[in-house]
């Protein structure tokens, strides 16, 4: 089938590419509709690895879609055939440690699209659990549908948080996992997200297109303490750390209240710093967070609801034929693109 | 000073009352400027007194309050002279055991308005503890500020919930503890709230006034059973119980899904009923408040921010020289009456 | 192999019974050892059916069980030949909602051992899942194995009670599930436990083998009023409901102090009504429990170090050459048995 | 009345010192007759600040004390003259906001004893507040009750690291705080844990005192990676670190099993680093604790179990007039020390 290949580092191809995917009586079949291209996609196609990672063989790309259902498995009973779908990108070994305990996003045997050597979904069809494939309501579209799994880990971040009614949180970090995180906090029951970055391009989109009680700070230009001593003079119930800066990390606790938590998403590239007499005197939590797990259907039910408002994510689209100038485009990381989306 | 004195049952006069409060270090003195009619005002005023709780002595009414700062304790940092607030209007003994482990609503010896032999606030003005005022920003009326404090009751229930971003659930009772529960609930994650009642006018007046995602069931006229099978086959997140009523107990627990949670909010007049068995099976946890505590910062911030839009909310307004003729409508008990305010 | 059968309700015998049983590659066979008669055995013996259980084809009876590894699947990494393991009866369907989510008991698709139609475990051997085999220490005897199964129901009630350190709680119920529950809740940090019961017999046996932190109270005799208002006058930390009365079960609130929480074991034949206020004006949390989850390393854990001291637990043994008299002593309901123990 | 004071750094004297103490209503009067001496104790004594605390006027020193109530307040009900008693030693404001939380061990204001400028309790008596003085049970010892503070600590750790029955820990620190941490952890439910330091008379005194359940490892001779691979090959439930040293810090998280935590306790002079990945792969939630709330009740109800046998604790006694010799002593740092305790 037609695929989007990194053939290695820097090559990427769309050629014909063999697999033979059998289906097991809990599989379905899905043709693939839509795909956004995530940064890891393209940290493979211009680094050829991401940490331990490292593509040694070819490898088709795209973790992040949606698409129709077009056979189903003998056991499979919560869908059917013409379906409208998305898909959860990494399957754990069902009855692993982790896995009994609920937190199959912990076992180490998961395997993820388009993480080495699991292929990705940037292809005609793909044969996927059931119980990791989520009916669309109605009023759901495919693209938003292939925008699922980045907000999951925004709501993810979230329900990690345990938001309260009424907190206020700060959000580091404007790209694509600081906004979707800023956007399932709101609806998670924050009634403020401030959202800092350095990058005015990032802040303004967010302005431009999602809630007025998203507050845009640029602390290259602005001072975050003065706005913390107004907004939230006793510190903020909850910061997200979605930068991975150990220049970010090593300041995030004096603008949390006594209580209050540190919600770890950006992954630092070496150890990080933070004042544990700080944390202490306040008795921060701090928790991390990898990837997400059980939260597709939460996700869903927000998208239909309007709770979260997300057509605004999808700031570029290409169809498949021109999937390659779309992976140029999205490696010249554009400040006024959030998510981009190739319709297959 | 001239207050609503209850002098006894069914005898309700304004008059000039003395009171003589003294302003200690850490209280302020408020004018009072709005204030709510609560269900509770108009028991005491048709039967003289709640359970336990009996009008011996005339009584001054109402709790749901809101004012001018007129005059501070050499102590009160957090307000100054002309600040508007709106008060907390139970108060417990700081050193008592509930109060060091937060949960001062449990403290048996809260001292509660216009719960006798506690004078309430329907009067030219208090003197309250500066820990118990607080300021209402600028985009929130007086009149929302006197809503707080049954809002702070729907706040409080969602919190107690734990919602999950993206839950369902269903509020039985479509009175003003039931509404606001809705809206707390939604505005806390909840993707979708279903309201059930056998009064069609209540339901009429949430669907004209308030979000889409409340979704109205009039259970003498439509199977909630039906509904439910529809939207949450697995059965809903979590049901709050607004109603006390023994027959809607009974039922409860087949409408929530595994692991899921029941809130009692309604105070049923006898023990209550419920299949243990069947809420095993599914492991539900049944949790029950009392008032609320912490949460008049939490219910002001998500009403500034718009997440809960509570105007509506106020169905009559009423002068103060016109209160008695506001208390003769509200115990005619009219269906398309949620909440009746009274400015002073 | 040689099995124990339940042909019908009061007919049981000894014979050669034909399974075919494939061992897939992530299974071991084991052969039995040691197996506790539960009183759910008893009860299919007697009655022939549990609710909508019922006894329609001849039933291996026993789901309390220890023996030896004497097979493995390919894929077995935790496991070989010789080990001396303890088996947790109940397997969920992998893939299912409620197992992906950790709660694997709540999976209504479970196969557990002698629950008609899937057979027990009172035979030579049995295939079985490696992730539901446990290795047991050197310290732990095969007997002790054995008694992993009525314990982790003991461990999974404190560990759903979350018991804090120094907590005092009250189990309803001295049979073999409210001994286990008294042990883990005193191993999980209760300071003091009350059982109560009007049985004596069964009283007198804890009082007999266990700590002196586990207080009886026979209410027959004895007013547990006063007891309460001696140890916790304001009431208990837990109440631990195993007996299923609804007698008991209405009584339980007022025992419980302001933000308590009741766990719910006993499962009561119909209904059962509490005071919904009583336990409003305190705060309780009612949690409900079915079976276990996860509890078996925790519960070879405290065996092994000694936090519970089990043996006792075993009052009566027998050899399977004479397991249908064991059924028939234990079918006598005698006071001075907890556990009677089949070797294989 | 006679104290002991602590006139500047490194001269401290056995004096007369007019303290004027007035008992308010809900206050209790307490003849001293126990107090242990506190690392801080000598800290203040050696360094004469501790950060931000400095030692400007003459400072009674001890805060770890128990006595006999000699006066009660008019407003006193569960305290009478006679009482055997302890004191907690950092009281709050009661209307503040994390008061009113429940989290009264966070407010800034909190007034706690030998810390500059608030006077300790080695004296012939103290005033206090009868809600943070508490009773002993007949089989607790007024040595003991001494003790209680120093294992609020250690009870307050386990309690914040929701130790479930059966965990395995971590301690990283012998001394005292390591002790009573490790002490509190198995009351509280762990089956296992492992005590690390490299001073070898620290882990003498644990191996010859206290539970074969807790292991005792001197990390400058023995690998604890290999222990730790024996014990807890997936890692253990909890860290506890006790050290405060930042190389210690560095490490902590591959200990961890995933969804483990480390609770904070030890306090590095410098921002300290962690490697923010691990802890994502894993899950890990960090947990910072200051002193501790609540406490008071369940370690007093730990140690009349015998849940906590604490008495090994006090290693050495010396009578009031020889509290300089104690201090001089102390000061020499002695390895075979735990706790050093004053008789008044």
């Amino acid at each position: 089938m037609k695929a989007l290949v990194l053939k290695e580092k820097n090559r990427l191809v769309v050629e014909d590419f063999a697999i033979d995917e059998k289906l097991s009586p809990s599989d379905v079949r899905i043709a693939i509709r839509n795909v956004g291209i995530c940064g890891s996609d393209i940290h493979y196609y211009l680094h050829g690895r991401i940490g331990d990672f490292v593509v040694k063989e070819p490898l088709i790309l795209g973790h992040e879609a949606s698409g129709i259902v077009i056979e189903t498995g003998a056991e499979v009973k919560n869908l059917k055939v013409g379906d409208r779908v998305c898909m959860e990108p990494g399957i754990p070994s069902f009855g692993s440690n982790m896995t009994l305990k609920g937190k199959y996003n912990l076992d180490p045997t998961v395997r993820f699209w388009a993480t080495p050597p699991i292929h990705g979904c940037m292809r005609e069809s793909v044969v996927h659990p059931a119980s990791f494939t989520f009916k669309l309501p109605d009023n759901v579209s495919l693209e938003e549908g292939a925008l699922v799994e980045p907000l999951a880990i925004g709501v993810y971040s979230a329900s990690t948080a345990t938001v309260q009614p009424g907190d206020i949180a700060i959000v580091f970090g404007a790209g694509t996992i600081g906004i979707v995180t800023a956007l399932a906090a709101l609806s998670s029951g924050c009634s403020k997200v401030i959202v800092c970055d350095i990058k005015q391009g990032k802040l303004d989109i967010i302005k431009k297109h999602f809630s007025k009680n998203i507050i845009c700070v640029n602390t290259s230009k602005e001072s975050l303490d003065t706005i913390i001593q107004d907004i939230a003079p006793e510190g903020v119930d909850i910061v997200f750390e979605a930068t991975g800066n150990p220049a970010v990390i090593a300041n995030i606790i004096k603008y949390i209240r006594p209580a209050g938590r540190a919600i770890m998403i950006g992954m630092p590239p070496a150890p990080a710093a933070y004042d544990v007499v700080a944390a202490q005197v306040k008795e921060v939590e701090i928790r991390h967070i990898f990837r997400y797990r059980n939260m597709y259907p939460r996700t869903i039910n927000l998208i239909a609801s309007g709770a979260m408002s997300v057509k605004p994510l999808i700031t570029h689209s290409y169809n498949f034929s021109d999937v390659i100038e779309a992976f140029h485009f999205a490696a010249s990381m554009p400040e006024d693109a959030i998510k981009i989306m190739i319709t297959m």
